[in-house]
């Protein structure tokens, strides 16, 4: 129930994704009233779903701490309820972030070794794709989380975007070793000592995210919700100017339409619906958050997502690399981290 | 002496710059030798200038502390002990950042009330231009930081930009009032309760910094740092996507010939040159840091960065606004800026 245009858009995102995955099976949690006719206009999903009724729905502005309290029968609570008992292998919503981050941790619990789960989502870059976490679960971050997210995204770059051999960096304001506040020193200091060290590049800036200079991009979750979000704006603005540009003149106007396929293939390589699905990881349990605003193809994409990540595999390969969690505060010494 | 082109591109950005600032004197520091027959090269700066010899240079990777310790002989802190001596209205370097920024303070000393200056820089949105700080010179920031940073911007935007009443907004993982961290939710609850009130909009997150939703964006060294980095990079991954496109047809290729003109404006505007020059405030005395690997043209923006600000009286604005600096910690109750 989750989401701008939801149900409608859920239900219309799942006929797609079971393109996609045709052997995938959907339970929809909701108002069954709103969502038995949109199930049943689609004869695809029906076959392939059961609607089980919520009687409540969380509100996109509700605090994690009241939807944790008072939302036991809402869609987002009974479907996060039916991974846990095993009646689904993952649950994607539309619905308030940080209320499904508080339930998924509460019923769910979170991997061993790990503290904290994290947000993830792949990007596109001048080499390919790239994973980024922590894009918003944690605004405060210690150096041993950091180090865990670390683990988590190589063992999702491996598993789901198929690098052999993933390269990790720690967003910072700089490449020098001094750059930077406490926690990411300490935390580039444990990952240097640690198993991952052969894949630990160091520190990457701003600009390195989108050059794919790593396969992962390490950072606290303020940092990475500003960075996500500033790309998001950056690539609007671009395509404004450019918009605005093809208007211009007649052989401006004349360009365009020569160029217009060309053009179409750039917007839909940027397309912030080709990215949607953020993954949160580190849960006993697959949990994907779609963008409240996409529409039914981006829904469509963070069910496939979701599929992914079940397919692959993925909690498995992280509770097997769970043993390269190393502290960080033991491994910085008090001189490196100071200061 | 700073930067990758250095000294020729400093040079010949002064004769660029002079054209638009004609009444601009240039104080040259460095290598005299090298320095002597690029300025006798151009006879519109050679009329404008004086060089001054400066023995040594600070390396682009010198610690702050070790500079100030050993560069008394350098060409950034002779020209920096230009401007406290009256001899010159402000410093343009390309150099060391952190090396700049340390000299800076030690030699000019902060403004009455600020605690720690901060770098500032404009940046295109879809309304205009708007400014944002601190872009690195503080990883770590406090409340009380990010509230001085706020009167900084707005004197800055009211002057330079020609704003007559700025809005300022605070960078944050979410608009509402309990996002965030500790610090921007006491700077937030300053802003509200003080003078700047009727300006403040509260927060805004990372794709309101291109909208242009605010005319002065707030946020600490380390986010403000990889969040301009960000845009960097992603309107680097954008333009390479729309070169790939260009070329991936015959009529992709026509229609960019007669577009060109029009991309060509397009990109000037996005142009990284067109906005560099990053403004250290909260100092007394105009300081202006140069990307280190930008040319002519950039260097040429810097100077006459610093020399718009020399001519609005940057500086004494900020002085006249002072008052406007109100202690967060006071204001914040425990209940409301608890994690």
């Amino acid at each position: 129930m989750g989401g701008d245009s939801a149900p409608d858009m859920v239900v219309e995102g799942a006929d797609i994704a079971l393109r996609r995955f045709p052997d995938t099976g959907f339970l929809f949690f909701g108002d069954e009233a709103r969502l038995a006719p949109l199930v049943a206009a689609r004869p695809a999903v029906a076959a392939a779903s059961a609607i089980r009724h919520a009687p409540d729905a969380i509100s996109g502005d509700a605090k994690p701490s009241v939807a944790l309290r008072a939302g036991r029968s809402s869609s987002m609570r009974l479907a996060i309820d039916a991974v846990r008992a095993g009646e689904a292998d993952g649950v994607v919503s539309a619905g308030n972030t940080g209320a499904l981050m508080a339930m998924a941790k509460f019923v769910l619990k979170t991997l061993a070794t790990i503290d904290r789960p994290a947000i993830a989502s792949f990007f596109p870059t001048l080499r390919g794709e790239s994973v980024m976490l922590d894009l918003g679960a944690n605004v405060d971050c210690t150096a041993d989380n950091l180090v865990q997210f670390a683990v988590m995204g190589d063992a999702f770059a491996r598993t789901v975007l198929g690098v052999v051999q993933p390269t990790i960096g720690i967003l910072n304001v700089g490449s020098e070793d001094l750059k930077g506040h406490d926690e990411v020193r300490a935390a580039a200091a444990a990952l240097r000592a640690g198993p991952l060290a052969p894949q630990f590049h160091g520190f990457v800036e701003g600009n390195d995210i989108t050059a794919g200079t790593t396969d992962v991009v390490v950072t606290d979750g303020f940092t990475g919700n500003v960075a996500l979000k500033t790309a998001e704006g950056t690539a609007r603005l671009y395509s404004e100017f450019l918009r605005g540009a093809f208007r211009s003149s007649l052989s401006a106007k004349l360009g365009y339409l020569f160029a217009r396929n060309a053009l179409a293939k750039v917007r839909e390589r940027l397309d912030p619906r080709r990215y949607n699905g953020a993954m949160f990881l580190g849960l006993n349990g697959v949990v994907v958050k779609s963008h409240g605003g996409t529409d039914a193809l981006g829904f469509a994409n963070a069910i496939c997502v979701a599929a992914d990540m079940v397919a692959n595999g993925i909690n498995d390969r992280i509770r097997d690399d769970l043993g390269k969690v190393v502290p960080a505060v033991a491994l910085a010494a008090p001189g490196d981290a100071g200061g």
